[in-house]
Formats: C-alpha cells, sequence, structure tokens
C-alpha cells in the first residue's frame, strides 16, 4: 500500500516547497510501512532477527510539491541479491499523479549487533519478495 | 478534525521512542491542519493577509511513543486576544487513548512583511474562533 | 561550554527564518554537549548506568534568526531535585547577543531499560551539579 | 572549508547510529557553507539574482557515525554546465579520516520566481568555479 505524506508548514523551505533533505525521510517513512505490509513491522524486522541498513541512494528531482499538496509513494523491488535489495521508489503528487522525486536505494540486511551483512530468514525474504508495492 | 502522525523509525531516537524534539513538529502540522480546516490553508492564511509566529511553547511529556503507533493531536482554543491566540494541544495514542503529549501554543498574527504583531482580518478570526478542535 | 548553531538553508523555513519546532532540537544537542562537558558523554550517560528523559519543555520566542547567523545556548541549573533537574535554556544570537529564544526544560533520569525516575549516580550528580553553564 | 557536523542524541535512530536520512541535510549545509565561502551567502545567492535547485542526488553509505563523533564533509566540482554544477561530495570520520558517505548532486540555477533553468551571472559562475572545496 503506497505510503501518503501530506506536506505542512515544517516540511517547506524558504522557496515555499519541499526541501529536498525531506525526501529521504519520506522513503524511509515508507519502507517502514513496506516491511510492515510484510508482516515484518517493529523493531528488529517483527523479530526476524535481522536489522536492514541503507548502503545507496539515488534521487531524481523531477517537480516540487507545496503547501497542502499530498505525496504519495509507491516502492517496488528491482533486485533481489542474497544480502541486498534494491527497490525502487516513486514519488508522486496525489492530486494529477506528476512524479515529484524518483529513484532508488539499495537496503542490505545486517545482523542487529554488529551491523555486518547476513541473510535474511527465508520467511522474511519470501513475505518481502511477495509484495507488490 | 485531528491529526495523525503514525510513527515511523525516522521519529524515534536511540532510546526507540519518538524523539522529545519531534512534538513541537507533529504539534505545528497539527496547527496548519487546524487552519486549513476553518479554510485559511497554504500561505499567508490562505490569502487573508496575515501570517503566524509562534510566541510561547509549553510542552508536558506524559507518555512515550513507539515504532508503528499513532499519534492523534487535538486543539482547543483557551483564550483569544486580539492579536493572539493561546491554544490548548493534546497527543494522545490512536490505540488506547492515553495522553503522551500536553501542552499550550501562543501563536500571534503577525503581518507578513516585518512580523509585527496585527489583529487578523474579522472573517478570518470569526472562521478560527468557530473552530471546536 | 554554550554550543552553537550556525543557521543553513535547511534550518529555514517559507518565512525565511528558523523554524520554531528547530529549537528543541538545538536545546537538546546543547544538552548533549553539556552532558558531554561534565565528563558523561555517549551513550548512558558515559556510563553512569542511568538515562535521561524530557518531561517538560517550556519556550518563550523572542526574536527570530535566518541564514548565516550563528545562535548560542548556554545552560544554567535552575533547581536540582532528587530525580530531577530543571535547567534553563537561553539562546543568543552572536552577532548581537539578543535572545532569540529563552525557556527551560525539566528532565529526568531514569534506568535504561524500565525509563522510571531513578536517581544518578552521587558521582555523576556531582559532576552535573559542577557545571557552570 | 570542509564543513564540520558534531554528532548529538538527535542525530541518531533506534540503531544508535546517524540515521541515513540526515545525511542529505548535511549535504545541503555544507552546499550552503560552500556558496557563503565563494562570497555567495544568503537569501538569492547573496544578491546574484539566481536561486539554486538540487535536481540529483546519489550516497553510498560506507560507514556509520555515533553519538559524540566529528563529520567533516567536502565539496568538490566534478563538472561545470552551462546552467548546473555536478558536485562531489566525501563525508569523513574527524576522528580517523574514515570516509562514511560519499557521492554526488547536480545542482542548477534557476531563477527565484519560476524556478525554471538560467545561467548564473558570469561573476557568480566564476566564484564557485574558482572554489576549491
Amino acid at each position: 500500500m503506497p505510503t501518503t505524506q501530506k506536506i505542512r508548514y515544517s516540511d517547506c523551505d524558504p522557496q515555499g516547497i519541499v526541501f529536498n533533505g525531506n525526501y529521504p525521510r519520506y522513503w524511509d517513512d515508507a519502507l517502514t510501512d513496506w516491511f510492515e505490509d510484510a508482516g515484518l513491522g517493529g523493531p528488529g524486522l517483527g523479530g526476524a532477527g535481522v536489522d536492514v541498513v541503507t548502503a545507496r541512494l539515488e534521487i531524481d528531482f523531477k517537480a516540487s510539491a507545496g503547501l497542502g499538496e499530498t505525496l504519495q509513494t509507491e516502492i517496488g523491488i528491482e533486485r533481489a541479491g542474497n544480502t541486498s535489495l534494491t527497490l525502487s521508489f516513486d514519488t508522486r503528487r496525489l492530486s494529477d499523479g506528476e512524479v515529484v522525486a524518483t529513484g532508488r536505494e539499495v537496503i542490505v540486511f545486517v545482523d542487529p549487533l554488529e551491523l555486518k551483512p547476513t541473510p535474511p530468514p527465508e520467511e522474511a525474504r519470501a513475505r518481502l519478495l511477495g509484495q507488490t508495492g
């Protein structure tokens, strides 16, 4: 289920539009929801015994959004590796569907103590790959 | 209409709960919605020709909230002055209704250029005072 | 030692001045430094075995600050209780010394697991009370 | 001159390290300083009559940073186009010089009203290209 973000005063910068540095937070919030939708919500991916770190982030800013608009972020799976996932992110204005920000993140599964790459449990992996965004 | 805030990873600090410094942002977001509900949304209070600054903020932190919980903030009017309003804020956990943060803000109407106190137009004032939270 | 905060683009809102909701973060950052200055830096107050939560926050916003200005926050002790401290905060513009935000925070020492009030170890307490701001 | 960022409690997430979504803010803060170092500080690039928007952001997260550490971000010019600049960003731990985050941003000069691409004044451009990071 896509995550929505209503734009308030606190999101906007002196140009009167969403500060570019806020989009990574919106994407991380969408990612939190995406794990939750797969039944892996809460600390430690819902008890799956692994944690997740972000290894790479790419954003293309295509348009701007202002006060009162609502943004919707959708996540897709681009590539599934052994200990990592490459996820696509598309953030659109809800009003007209225009893409505001698009890109990808590489996330890596890690053990919670050392934060070293480790494959997720098979069941958690299956749940995530079964997500349709 | 109360404003809800779902707690994601980005809201939480090393204690695993919402960072206390985030509540003023949640309250400002609720305030943005409160103006919008009164038909005064968008820049310059929807064309009313006045802007708003915060003069005082008081928060009592009563409980904590963690990942996956949803907070709901309600605003009430405590006192209506000539150029200012004292508003009460109550933030509760949606799940059990427990108050997490409570307090007040004094907001001041100002002219958009000099940010000096100025009474709001009568119609804008009437709309805000007619709000029921 | 007072904590300084240089104001950049990301700190400012559509009014072109520091977003009011950022001051609690600046104060928490100053508080982090204040503990560090007392030799209690890092997680768990530097191994003192207690953690700290904020119970109350009061801010009076007296003036605004814009891009390129530097703010300086000084902390003082107003009252020392058994399990809590009431601290004063003053944030001034470095250029002209004008007070931009002033107020207080009540912080409570808690055990790291249950986050229940607990007196800090005597040595940690002595170090904090010996701080001169 | 590189921009330093001391890591406080408010920068860290439940993993106890800097939240990945904060790095774009640190980079934007470094960018604000970079313009200032070129004599183009303040609103509207110091009166140059152009504004700047970010078109693309790429970050590789190489290591983590925790409470009390200080990060230093250095900016270099990778490519100078007519209306855009591609800038490299490297963020290192000050203590051991290890790269924590590295990547690039494409920034575009725009007119302040329509936010459409426009070449910067020749003098502003010369000042920026003369920066040595």
